[in-house]
């Protein structure tokens, strides 16, 4: 009974050329993280289904993974929902826990819940994987990793600042080019209000959200609908549509947003970004664009998006400031911000780019070809000589045709061979093939040791 | 709406502390794969059920966590089990996919669906959580850290030899001391044999495998029942209770096994791996175990377990040879060894034994006090200097009471703090206090870029 073996929708294994390429690019992220003072958590790929659900907005608790509940699940099912087979009703009642949507809300239930635990202002990152039942496309996956990093228990906008400055430093580090979009949602919910749809600030956002997808056509008819007037909609063709510099993306908007308190304190927010990020010396452009929404429903201030120049694949990095995220959970006048970089995504930038540095390759140093048990056994004892100096080390475990032995070396990019037969065990002299140059030496054991001590010693930094 | 946050049963939040212990001991374990030529490789958290079912026996098929397929789900519901209230048959109508129950079946499918990306035999090793609807209690959480190597595609028994190395070293970088246990398959499928119960091998191992849990009183009962005769319960008591040298324990069984086939090969095989151990210095004891049975119903070879001594805990570790777990996904006719590490209980372990080094903590070099929005965006520009040079740096986002800041400080282990007011940025000279000593002393900007640069090239072997 053989089952063809198959993956879920839109999930991949990792083989170890890609394994090396994710811990480049985590490192990476990593060094800068730390060198901000971020420490790291983590919390459970399971969350309590109250936790996460009416966080993301009718789409994100549609697409939220629930589990099963475990045992007799039926005993406690909602009778009306299985009579009527209301799938959606269902669900509360044979399931309470789902897979995290995200890091941020996890980070905001940890928060409260560790918050004696914590010292504030908390500067946290976390690396791990989250779930979504999306449709997979290029650069979307059902599972996908959240590198993020946060700072809760503070409104400083010192921190807007440390944030572009640490989307600008990753990237920087990794080679790859990128556009930092910035705008803040404070600057949104004025121009709903200025444009008479102020109760209708969710949807607003939403259908913004859509603009990349959707394009403007689409977009202009369902501000239409949501009663914004033909003038109106005009003007918001011009602040979303029309390429400007942030000078004068800027000066309309001051126009625009005079007379509204909210507006101009987002925008206020956001030329302190614009004003002091370049004493920070960036190397990547940040551009304020109005249009850019996010579509989480937590932000409350500033708004962030990194997109790779050349690289047709949607955001790579995004993120905001959250002003009332612990309130949910009961913790009160706490403000929060982070930024995510997503992995996934970079991983696949980072490819195209052609990015990834020649020496990312972990190779085996040296491997002991298998002449029969007695020579490998003693090989064996050669080898873990080698591994205590920190060589990496393989005998072949096989007594294989030598042509297939040889083969596997080379695939797997084995530096070294040893040719350790009844002879060599006699003489005490071992033949060492270099596998690149085919170059042939014989060495004692002593001689082995030294040189690959030395070896390992020069390549340290690399591994 | 404030929902009192809490986390599903089982399950647990990973603080700074925690996550600097667990990263100390995956680093250990990494370290060694790496030296024995081991390659990543991640595979997803949720695999379709049929990958799964089946493979861990009953008690496993009913403690993995099942994920409800999305959507209307009840649309394809089957409706006999919906009307009888049947859970179990159910289940398979409105879930497909499953959370991972442990990493060694996800990677028999990773090697059959990949088979020709790998060369083998293929050396993988694979750190990621899984997950289980067990009872929670000390040491047994429902999502927790394996750690596993395995080799595929070989059936030499130095393999044997290098993974109880592997355990070795591990546990010894720890400074953990542990016992390794060892057994093998096939000693215990002769045993079943010998005293009339091959038919009811299965029985037999799990009832074995609970010996630990419920004592040899209720496990003699259980035998008489299996319908082995009382002189051979008698018999099977003095192989599994009583405690002899290794050379005995092979002795006895190799009287009691002598006309069994395989009984007899198990027997060979586990003798091998005893004579030639030691010749590769292993710095804990291997014990043979004839009651070392494994719960999993893979298993056909060599058995491992590993305890730590001293701490009431179970196994930290377990693994075995599985001769054609491929060949369920349609790959015949190769064999596969591995070892488990519980990163959980090992963490738990080093905890109860105090083995976490004392430098394994993670904190900011240097920390500017803000004394307002002006001295902080100064020394923001100083902090980005200082983190160039890679020096872990943190400004202080708000003007709090300096108090509050200097507490602030203590608490998360700085080691400098820097006073920068006006009159600082006016003379260029900035006060400086170690936080440890309490001195405090003057440096310009180039002084203190120059200190703490020599400074973090001194320590930067410890982070």
């Amino acid at each position: 009974m053989s089952v063809k073996p198959s993956l879920p929708k839109g999930t991949r294994d990792m083989l170890p050329k890609s394994m090396l390429e994710r811990e480049f690019i985590i490192d990476s992220i990593k060094k800068v993280f730390k060198k901000y003072s971020f420490s790291p958590i983590e919390t459970p790929a399971m969350e309590n289904i109250s936790t996460l659900s009416g966080k993301y907005g009718d789409e994100g608790d549609r697409l939220i993974f629930k589990i099963l509940n475990s045992g007799d699940f039926l005993a406690k099912a909602d009778k009306n929902a299985l009579e009527s087979l209301d799938s959606k009703s269902l669900t509360s009642s044979i399931s309470e826990k789902a897979l995290r949507y995200d890091l941020t809300v996890p980070f905001a239930r940890f928060v409260v819940q560790n918050q004696n635990e914590i010292n504030f202002p908390f500067k946290r990152y976390q690396i791990q994987p989250v779930w979504r039942a999306d449709r997979p496309q290029k650069g979307r996956f059902r599972e996908f990793f959240q590198c993020d990093a946060d700072v809760i228990g503070s409104n400083s906008l010192l921190l807007e600042l440390e944030f572009v400055k640490i989307y600008d430093e990753v990237f920087s580090s990794l080679g790859l080019d990128v556009d930092i979009r910035i705008n803040n949602r404070k600057i949104l919910a004025g121009l709903a209000s200025v444009f008479g749809v102020e109760n209708k600030w969710t949807d607003f956002t939403i259908t913004l959200d859509k603009l990349d997808k959707v394009g403007w056509g689409k977009l202009s008819v369902e501000f239409l609908e949501m009663g914004i007037t033909q003038a109106n909609v005009d003007k918001l063709e011009k602040i979303f549509i029309e390429k400007r510099t942030n000078a004068e993306t800027f000066e309309l908007l001051k126009n625009i947003l005079e007379t509204n308190q909210e507006g101009s304190k987002g925008l206020e927010e956001l030329k302190f970004v614009l004003d002091n990020i370049q004493t920070l010396n960036i190397q990547n452009d940040l551009s304020f664009d109005p249009s850019l929404a996010r579509g989480l429903n937590y932000y409350t201030g500033a708004i962030f998006e990194v997109v790779a120049n050349g690289v047709e694949l949607g955001s790579i990095g995004g993120g905001g400031r959250y002003d009332e995220l612990t309130a949910i959970f009961g913790l009160k006048g706490i403000s929060g911000i982070g930024v995510s970089f997503g992995l996934d995504r970079i991983q696949i930038a980072l490819g195209e780019k052609n990015l990834y540095p020649k020496t990312n390759i972990q190779s085996t140093e040296i491997m002991f070809l298998n002449f029969g048990e007695e020579e490998a056994l003693f090989g064996l004892k050669l080898a873990t000589e080698l591994r205590d100096l920190g060589v990496k080390t393989e005998v072949y475990p096989d007594k294989a045709k030598i042509k297939k032995q040889m083969d596997f070396a080379n695939k797997n990019n084995v530096k070294y061979v040893v040719l350790l037969g009844k002879d060599e065990m006699e003489s005490g002299e071992y033949t060492i093939k270099n596998m690149e140059s085919g170059d042939q030496f014989k060495l004692s054991r002593i001689e082995l040791l030294e040189k690959f001590n030395l070896q390992n010693k020069r390549t340290d930094g690399k591994h």
